[in-house]
């Protein structure tokens, strides 16, 4: 079982080379990406979009061994996405990294019926980060989801679960512990997230929702810290040992996954899973490590979810 | 200027003591606080509840000196609760601390119309912790709300920024920054949060909220990291700068805010605004640390917005 960023970094050099298409090729911080990756042995890029602009970029990164790199020259952006996500269908690339496109561009490629990657299940984001929990050593937490749906239903939180839990299972972690997120750890009647929580928490109990196991509703301080789970008598698998935090908003995903950046310094990376290939949507504030780890988590997932 | 939770555990200090009403005084937690703001002369404690389970938890708290408390023995919870709360309305105490009763009953009492500290508006909490920003040294962050609103609707928002921005005020930050927190910092058609950050902003253009500089919608990236901002080309007073974080949500609030103690390990403390008096409801799982800021916090409160 992969327990450290460190660990799943070495995984990915360690194992054959991927190849990743790049849509939009001409970005500085995508093509860092693909350089450091590449050096590194993890994998190749396949670049569509503008190739006079996507080689001055590489003079610029002082680029000299080119030989993990193919362009494929595509002056129109929608056609250089289309021809990304292609290659990922056609198993000529196994991971598709968002270049210097709109994330919506890029998405709608992704879920385009005839040429993109659907596979009937919502996309959703999972963020992976590292937290040093103070009592038994450094652990991988995961928030979901901070960047696809900005409000959701039952079902597709089951989605947004699954998502998740697959990450789970190709860090090599068989029965993760979900925590769905709430203000509060008790069933209010007026807040409808912890009813959702109740509901699925019982789903899992039947059987319905199997490879995890789910408990809410749970406030974080619950969720994540042992002391807390005691001191407010929670009698639970999950609490105070989550792994995956399922919030109930865009928002709250996105903030509580930012704060551990932002806040903490955190190391992260993140991908979004629900198509039939990892998908990267590296944001421009990212740094180049969280970059380089989210090719190496996607490198993970095909290998072990995917084929 | 009180610029770090240091300087405001100074400044409640070397004031004169002020008196805290507690609610069910039989609370390990509360009485731990109010023996620690006793002893660094901060403030004197008058608990209402059975006097002889406070006399029993004071001697199992090693208290020798119980010149700072004054006991008023009150057998039945409700009316331990009504007597504090009236206590501080009829000014024999400033401000009121959460025993051990429920804190939906507590805040029932708060609101109440005949011996309650209604002002008309409405309650929310306020985290304030103190963050180390990179470059500018530590600084004090607000988020709101957390711990009593649900999902508040425009109204509401105004009646929270008016009660963090008091807050502000009262640690001598005239014109705070607030950030309108969402998962981004475009207005998006169907995600209500940022088209309530775009309305609130103008209101606050147009001089309709004063005190402060409000922007948003933003994302807590931009927000808070200067860089983050930059990189987003965003053009603001407020982004990168924020110092009072309004959520969309009562879980978005309550997740960022825990998450800057169980992930980041911040300082913190919190206060609930709105009532003629600052209400203090610290959780079980809070810090003796947290309790004692949070004392430290209301009496600052007190002596700057309610006298």
């Amino acid at each position: 079982m992969i327990e450290t960023l460190n660990q799943l970094l070495d995984t990915a050099k360690n194992n054959q080379r991927i190849t990743v298409a790049v849509a939009g090729g001409d970005d500085e911080a995508a093509l860092g990406a693909i350089v450091d990756a590449g050096k590194m042995g993890i994998a190749n890029g396949l670049l569509f979009g503008d190739s006079s602009t996507m080689e001055k970029r590489l003079q610029e990164l002082n680029v000299v061994d080119t030989s993990y790199i193919k362009i494929k020259h595509e002056s129109d952006l929608n056609t250089a996405i289309k021809r990304a996500v292609e290659s990922v269908r056609l198993g000529n690339a196994q991971i598709l990294l968002k270049g210097k496109v709109k994330t919506s561009q890029l998405l709608r490629g992704v879920l385009d019926a005839e040429f993109g990657l659907r596979t009937g299940h919502l996309l959703s984001d999972v963020f992976l980060f590292e937290y040093p929990a103070r009592a038994s050593g450094n652990k991988l937490v995961m928030i979901t989801d901070g960047g696809v749906t900005l409000c959701p239903d039952l079902n597709q939180k089951l989605d947004i679960i699954q998502n998740a839990v697959q990450v789970a299972h190709a860090l090599g972690n068989d029965l993760p512990k979900v925590a769905l997120l709430s203000a509060v750890e008790t069933v209010v009647p007026n807040l409808p997230s912890t009813h959702d929580a109740a509901i699925i928490t019982k789903m899992n109990e039947r059987g319905q929702i199997k490879g995890c196991v789910i408990d809410g509703p749970l406030a974080l301080d619950n969720a994540v810290s042992p002391e807390a789970a005691r001191i407010k008598g929670i009698d639970s698998e999950v609490a105070g040992q989550a792994e995956i935090l399922v919030c109930p908003t865009i928002e709250a995903a996105n903030m509580l996954a930012k704060g551990t950046t932002y806040f903490a310094n955190l190391r992260l990376c993140h991908v979004i899973m629900g198509a039939a290939a990892p998908v990267l949507i590296p944001s421009r504030a990212d740094t180049a490590d969280a970059k380089l780890l989210s090719i190496a988590l996607g490198k993970l997932i095909y290998q072990k979810v995917v084929v």
